[in-house]
């Protein structure tokens, strides 16, 4: 939890640089909203929920919904309107690592938002958290369903068959090329399984193929080929012009070909996409598959009957992620939250526990005073050490008659004794409201703070 | 949501400062789980929920059941065990204002502690978080079961109908003393209901309203008054002496009489506390009840068959004190994470505009580009307004030409056009991986922020 709430931290301060603004919206909606929205898989995915009232009801599957549904009932929101939210959502699927059934989404999309500089800013956005995060090498993908279109007129296949094609197309990197063509032609046994066929023909195939075949890092080779290849189709200029602005604006964003990539295999089985489409993998961890997924997807208000407000956006995956850093080993294993524990050793010098206690949180050193069941000082260690905190004080009948206390770091093994007086030097606390003195203690355990941090 | 997100950052700074540790639960409970521990009350308040299993579950309505569900399953957490958690809960009520069938708990507590030092510490954390959020005025009121228990006693009541009684004393703010009067004994009519009475007799009655009577400033007032009505009743030393240990303990750290009070009026109705009890208020804004509610509770794992497990804590309604903020006037009015929107007037220089936000940015000045449809000036100027963000940046051919931007100050109405030039400085960006040349715009813009700052 400490990790995750380091890593929302973050990724919530990128956004704000954008001037993302935040939004909440409840975790039930009625059902009515998420049905109209939700594939025939989402609805077989729902958590119904039920109360005395007997509304039918439901937890959101995703964040994008409750945003349409935002936007559609209070038409009086300033336009764009360029919102994150953080907040989890309910899929009722078969739990797995990495794939929860309660998992947290943690979105920005600009509403009203038609130009492509939108996208080009969704992109470079999820470049900035990535390496806001630290999270070692990784890599934006982003292709455009207006591509994929004029792959379809290239390959002669209907646009409304296009749905199904970039389905089987987005599974590419999962199932492999061969259980693509497959899939596209007759369909395949996989595990018992009869997986139906799109029932392309050869000529069609060979016509994809060609279009997958183009691969380079450089995005400007990309749009070259494919200028080549859709030569003589219909309106394929305009459709490249636009992925090219893009990428020239990635490169004024500081997004070069190492980080952001043109992949044609990219499709996004989601319906709703209409233009550019993006994800974001690890890597060292693409086991965990993509951790942003986003696009563009100018007619979802249609669905609610409104009127058609263009839109783009991303989805970052905060389990899926954590996961990924957690394999990584990038996400930092603090357990504890003090960086002190007061030994609790007599209890009649509860009052000099609590003074200590005050004096070191007033300076803004998190201190925990043990209080559990334990007297003996060496299973006080020991929950010091299982909890992770670094510093120990111990202060017993010997100390107080010496006017000292031992310090123990916990991580080196080492302890020394320091005093207690008052150094008659004065420190504002945290609300500014009185002066306390501060004790030679506080100056002490700084210091061996500053040397641990150094170390560790 | 940002003045939320800003409150929710303030108490988790200060319940670290403590050394508590986050934890974080599903929203979905087992109903088994949450039907054992609800009151009746609680029962009728659920949000079932179902999935395609068909198990019997349902969303959590506070965050100290699933915390002791938590601890019983797994027995090798460090105790004490000590956690924050910040979450929704759901309970199916009535709407008000400051009452939401969605809303946020913010609760701390210590699971393994038995020693009174622990409530004094959930109390020292309740008045530094109310300080730290700059509330103005708060009152913490204490008292404590074993008070209340002494009283029934006193009064010859028999422990088993305390809980009756307490459900009533709770009420006095809310129904005043009349009404305690008559629901105390022969019931009465209310808005058309019948409230039943408890039934007691007017000699019990007059004992409690000497109790009731005994209201000071001093917590020592209140204390010696207690230990004279209480003169003959068994065991009244010992349960006083533990209220005036807590007291001096509060002393030591800093909560004086003006912010603790010893109130024996508060019962806190939940019928799971054993111990102190604790609840505090905003002064200037009292109608909204107690913003955060406590105590100790030593019995709840019995409840799921466990063994009996120490514990006392607290919980804040963020919703509730954020309504009461707003009252207050003490929540900030910021709409915008924006401090700069750059005006989009000439597609022509949109790679201008994108570099001018990428290098803001990089400085660590959140900057809007303006994407949406308005192509006027004035228009944008508008949604800036609108929005609530400070700076402007205006650049057109004109200004291109010049080598220079307008940068208009949307609060003071003022403008003033500044270089573009590069000044051949250097700056480290977020990420420390590479350097930028830093416009003389950077600067211009910081130093206008600064200035806003200073003034609003």
């Amino acid at each position: 939890m400490l990790a995750r709430n380091r890593v929302i931290d973050t990724v919530r301060q990128v956004y704000e640089s954008y001037g993302f603004v935040p939004l909440q919206t409840p975790a039930v909606e009625f059902l009515e909203v998420l049905s109209n929205s939700a594939g025939e898989e989402a609805q077989k995915q729902l958590f119904f929920v039920q109360t005395q009232d007997r509304e039918a009801l439901a937890l959101r599957f995703d964040l994008t919904v409750p945003l349409a549904r935002v936007i559609m009932q209070h038409p009086d929101l300033p336009r764009p309107f360029r919102r994150y939210q953080v907040s989890p959502v309910w899929r009722f699927d078969k739990p797995a690592k990495g794939r929860y059934r309660e998992f947290t989404q943690f979105d920005i999309d600009a509403v009203g938002v038609e130009s492509e500089v939108g996208d080009a800013e969704i992109i470079a956005c999820m470049c900035d958290t990535l390496k806001a995060l630290n999270v070692g090498p990784y890599q934006v993908r982003i292709s455009s369903r207006a591509l994929l279109n004029l792959l379809l007129d290239y390959a002669a296949i209907p646009q409304d068959r296009g749905i199904d094609v970039f389905r089987v197309l987005d599974k590419l990197e999962k199932i492999g090329i061969d259980n693509v063509r497959r899939e596209l032609t007759t369909g395949y046994v996989y595990s018992g399984d009869n997986i139906r066929g799109v029932g392309l023909r050869t000529s069609q195939l060979e016509r994809i193929e060609e279009f997958l075949a183009i691969r380079s890092n450089h995005r400007g080779d990309v749009l070259h080929q494919l200028r080549g290849l859709f030569e003589h189709v219909h309106g394929a200029t305009e459709a490249i012009d636009v992925v090219e602005r893009i990428s020239t604006i990635l490169d004024e964003m500081g997004c070069s070909d190492d980080q952001v990539v043109l992949d044609l295999s990219i499709a996004r089985g989601l319906s709703y996409y209409t233009g550019p489409v993006f994800e974001a993998v690890l890597l060292d961890a693409p086991q965990f598959g993509s951790v942003f997924g986003g696009g563009r997807y100018d007619d979802l208000t249609l669905r609610f009957g409104g009127e058609r407000i263009p839109a783009t956006g991303a989805s970052l995956g905060v389990d899926r992620l954590l996961d990924a850093m957690e394999h990584l080993g990038r996400l930092g294993t603090h357990k504890a939250t003090a960086r002190v524990l007061i030994a609790n050793m007599d209890a009649s010098l509860t009052l000099d526990y609590v003074t200590f206690a005050r004096e070191l949180r007033e300076a803004g050193i998190p201190t925990e005073l043990y209080l559990g069941m334990e007297r003996s000082i060496g299973r006080q260690l020991k929950y010091a050490d299982q909890c992770n905190v670094p510093l120990v004080l111990i202060y017993g009948s010997n100390e107080k008659a010496n006017g000292t206390v031992t310090i123990k770091d916990m991580f080196a093994g080492r302890q020394q004794a320091v005093g207690t007086a008052k150094r008659g030097e004065w420190l504002a606390t945290r609300s500014g409201q009185h002066l306390v003195p501060r004790h030679e203690l506080v100056t002490s355990v700084r210091r061996l703070l500053d040397e641990i941090n150094g170390v560790y």
